[in-house]
């Protein structure tokens, strides 16, 4: 294993915590979090974990887990190392001793919940997509703004952006490496629906979910396409697909699905796919592409960005790599590199391992957690606000109006 | 190096060959071609190596070769092996002692030629696209068939069919490996543009090439996904653009360019890079992108297909590689497998080199004169065939007409 | 984001943390860390995270950490969530309130500390390399034997067969799936050391490290190799070199330094890269190679076996991953396939994320120590052991006596 | 496809040309070639295709191949376009109308037949590995030597020299781009003899083939090793094996193999895998691997070189490209990159396709007839020389010394 000298580490870990000890204690963050199944478990490992590997400015604090069910409230309580539980957002929000919402819930409860905690005064990380219309998304921007005046902060979890890696290309785009922007090719592949068989779950159901993959994997590469490069975008083309209609339901879930049929199947009301293709502002075109069908493919959010004088790429599938074209060498030399994104003047890798050890998917919630303490703290506007989670939503609502006027070009409402 | 036994080669390639010297000779296949740039070298290495590799039942002569310009074209016959030269393709069409033509030209003149080939009775292979505009091909492949019934067939020359791992692909997507199609992605990446000094070359001249992209690299890319989906595509709604619209002339080559400037520029008349998504006739849904401004990607023809039990992908970067899933093998060991096209029963493997000793991009065109030398002898219709030329035409009439009405999603005429 | 069906999962989750409710808590595993370093940061993320990810039957607890320096102690402390601070490792052992000692400090203190560990009845983790000399190893390995008869576990950490693609390696050469070994290929190769102002920290110091690349990373390959294989080497035949033989003294760490120049470097005292060949006992043929000096490799730990079924390949840099080829499929569609170890049913796997959401290097100390906790309730001797440590140490003792003696084959002592 | 502009094209090749109608036309050389199975067909391919690619000196002419099966060897004649027939070597040798012999026969026929041409005025072109034993690898030398003084040219066959992406690396390494030579890592792994029941053909018979992995696969690696360091190897230390000792004999195949089992298997008398680690003369590291036994491998040989200042990869089995990573970039952009090697400026790709287009394994032996047909015509030494080949055989008999010592490291005879 490749240490740094740990003589010297020693020497420097005491001098940056020495200062700690003479001073007050860091105030607290007390964090107050509603839903608890996967993304609760990726938010609470970035809750405890961002004051151990980050110097920040609050010492975070999982203060309270909210969910219907007591009992299993309470087993995530435990399993997660929450102090308290509630088992109604409304009381979690009313709490004085919470500083932070943290907002895990499907997209449809997102707006009540956010509404309320801003009006209670909490600052709030919401989850994506930051709504399931665009008339909610602008009211909680709305109040986002008000609050942002009292001195709170919101926040929607676009997590990818706190890959190392795509932190780095954002970086370098924004330092120039890669010029006038051309093209922009994004997908975000998944395969867990190839079998016709697999259940009804509630993703698949547009009261709740909003959205099928279009909302759930779009909502994540428009935010990343848009970040990375620096603009947005215009307007899109779309088609979308439902190649399967009808599903088994889960296991004794009977609960309000509307279209039951009497074999135990029901309708699948969201898009199993969504391709589109845009422009951005300066002219450079993109395509999307978000599926559930692209089988072996489990988590392939890909995009590769071609400038002028340069291209990036990045695939989730390989967290810790960034392939980066410099168009501006000899071409006898030239070539696409694999950056290796785990050196220590990389993106969040100070306070990791050395280099070559790489981080995973969590981390990004541990990123996002340390971001947004600082954002806390200093009062700064977080990014991505509420407004871009909006401006996304905006571009998953042209996108659905473009699949449904036979992908006439739709521009984005500004 | 590894090798086969070489004895046991030896019997077996006598024994091989045995028969012909106790038969006639092959008779000949007498080829004129015109044109002698970059297509024209390629397909002289096609012709003069198919019958050292492969046991054709015609010996390909390479008889004639056609260029305008005298010097040239005697130049071009000296260094690529052809026996004679013309400089008018009329005459080339008219000798007796050509069984075959092959058009090399720009698009511009294969209806033309073409047309007086089939007419003067001779076998036909034509460069693709097939034409310029859709009603130049109709009339191709009317006159092609006619022609077939007296005897002579005619191919275009989509010779991405024919690297053995497409081929090997096409045979898996035919056993049904990867089973019910969900998605086709397809992307022809290349930069030569990238750079705003590049020259206006023919290939940027509506006028001469037709199209930019799209009939260079977006034909490729159509009839190679319609190729190996065995489906064709229901209709496409698309984007284009042309990001630089005035470059430099080429030194000395003012010949004919209507809108030239004072500075020594002209317009460029093409689409720089084309953009769409599609609908295959059975619901599988289709992205395309062919450019030329994708810095650091070269040649990077790249396709997948998701079908419901399996999946595959290809790159021509490397092509001697054929990415496959199998998605019906346990999820514990399924992974995307990189087979190296070069076993003796993957196709047109079997009469070159040890597994691993790899292919490279001339050799399509071996494989084409293969084919082509078989469709002849025994009188079938060669694939892909002027209809199908024409059909791919018919998807970038639509492309275009979709990319002028907004994107508007337009059927693939009949 | 691919999600499994979260109702579902909240009812899981219930019914499995149900019992916890009614039953008696979990016992707790009163942990106590030596050093706090690299190595103290990684345990200290194990040991956090192993109960909120794992279902353990003891809980763990971070009870003390110790250090000589009392403020660099507590600061680690204070960062890490360890609950007390001890500045002398005999005062720690001594302590009634912790269970296991955990040995994260340089290789020169583990015999010591390890021994009077056991003797105090406590379990121990003992990082790796287990030891400076066989003779300390053996030692060691006697007490361990002692304890684990009165109850007591002791565990050598090498993490890396706790990741998940390695451990699925295992379970596939277990299974058979690649037959009969004949190859093992492996190489840890680092850059850390290229520049030769890089300084003298103690890793380059026999009298604390006991040895360079060979101890640090050839330790690791020779266990995991072994580990995978199943069987041990027989005899090695080895080169060592020492590329940079004087360096730089680290900013004010002149501290017992002996050979001192003038000009404020010292002497390395140790290897700089290792080169070993070997047979394991069943007459597979092995390569090693461990070197701080291969530019631009990272963390470049890579295994290949092959065996007359199959091969498996595996490289740390992209440690979610393994390669896999089935030799028994027909050539036609055989390929290395990389399998994304991410699939709940890969070891370790089924307490994380969905499947293509990927883990990074710290896991393997969440592993290591859901392993550990696991071994000292159920009062198994943990794998790997202190004897498999002190067989590594053999090898390693093999290496370096075949290197002193011109590179003749060295038998491993049994 | 990618095309420069045809018309520029079209005048260059016309200028290029255009003095050869004026002058007079170029001398052929007329090459005999003896042996006409794997390696056959490859010469063949190279000779026919050097000079209708590249503008070359003389003008090679395939005049005569030689095979002691009269059927067969007309066969191959026509097969491959070789004017005449021979079946005696002595008899090509001595014909009035060959300036070069071309020896593709096993290893033990090389001294001989190389001896009698050079003898005979002709120049050489030898497979490798140039002899079976050091002995007549001296003779050779010193016959090639004297040949030299009177005008006549020697080579040895060691083809992957000339991949563009060797020859690139090789420009790389003397350049200075990696400086410093720390680890050389060399690996040439097929799998064609996993199989106990593969039969037990001519080169696994010491008296034909000398040696087995280590002639064939060892014998390439060491000299490309050499080549690409720029430096020669010190000394090795060496492991051999024979896995499978007895293999059934060929069908009809059991002229003069000595130990013949009653169940129609024979002994194989060569190794089957050979390891070995050394030192070159500047002291860096070197580890070689040769084996028939690495299941999946197909013909993977691979090269990776680390110097101080940067490094380069290459694998046989992606042929066109050639990893590279400059070690004196910041380290925030670095990393391997891909160069795909297929740039005009890159070795020999001038002559060939647009970029992107990639070249295949046949392309070796085109390169090496251009660069013959180049230093006969120019009367410069050829490289590698014989001279070069008997060096290869010195380090391959230091090999089989340490194998049968022990492993000891035994330095290479200068």
């Amino acid at each position: 294993m490749r240490h740094p000298d740990e003589d010297e580490e020693d020497i420097r870990m005491a001098q940056s915590q020495a200062p700690e000890g003479a001073e007050p204690e860091k105030p607290p963050l007390r964090v107050g979090m509603v839903g608890y199944a996967f993304m609760g478990a990726a938010h609470s490992q970035g809750w405890r974990t961002a004051g151990r590997v980050f110097d920040l400015p609050l010492t975070p604090v999982l203060a309270a887990i909210c969910g219907r069910d007591a009992t299993a409230a309470r087993a995530a309580a435990d399993r997660h190392g929450w102090a308290t539980v509630e088992t109604d957002w409304r009381a979690l929000v009313a709490r004085d001793d919470i500083d932070l919402v943290d907002i895990c819930t499907p997209g449809d409860s997102h707006a009540e919940i956010a509404l309320a905690a801003l009006a209670a005064g909490k600052h709030v990380l919401c989850e994506k997509p930051l709504a399931n219309t665009v008339e909610e998304a602008e009211a909680m921007t709305r109040a986002a703004e008000a609050a942002y005046r009292s001195g709170r902060v919101a926040m929607v979890g676009f997590n990818y952006r706190r890959v190392p890696a795509t932190a780095l290309a954002r970086r370098m785009v924004a330092e120039g490496r890669i010029g006038r922007l051309r093209h922009v090719r994004v997908a975000y592949l998944q395969d867990w629906l190839v079998d016709p068989q697999f259940p009804l779950t509630w993703r698949l159901r547009k009261e709740q979910a909003g959205s099928g993959s279009l909302g759930d994997l779009g909502a994540h590469i428009v935010d990343l396409a848009q970040y990375l490069a620096g603009e947005r975008l215009a307007g899109v083309s779309a088609l979308t697909e439902t190649f399967v209609r009808e599903r088994p339901l889960p296991a004794g879930a009977v609960r309000g699905l509307s279209a039951v049929s009497a074999h135990g199947t029901g309708q699948v009301t969201v898009d199993d796919a969504a391709l589109f293709t845009g422009r951005f502002t300066s002219g450079a075109l993109a395509s999307f592409e978000a599926t559930r069908y692209a089988t072996g493919r489990k988590n392939a959010l890909r995009i590769e960005l071609n400038g002028e004088r340069g291209s990036l790429a990045f695939d989730l599938e390989r967290l810790n790599e960034l392939s980066y074209h410099d168009g501006t060498e000899p071409g006898e030399r030239a070539g696409f590199r694999r950056i290796l994104v785990t050196e220590p003047d990389h993106p969040y890798l100070d306070a990791w391992w050395p280099p070559g050890h790489g981080l995973g998917y969590e981390h990004t919630f541990v990123h996002q957690a340390r971001d947004l303490v600082h954002a806390v703290a200093e009062g700064r506007r977080p990014e991505p606000s509420f407004a871009d989670g909006l401006q996304v939503q905006r571009v998953l609502a042209a996108v659905e109006e473009s699949a449904e006027k036979n992908s006439v070009y739709t521009p984005i409402a500004a």
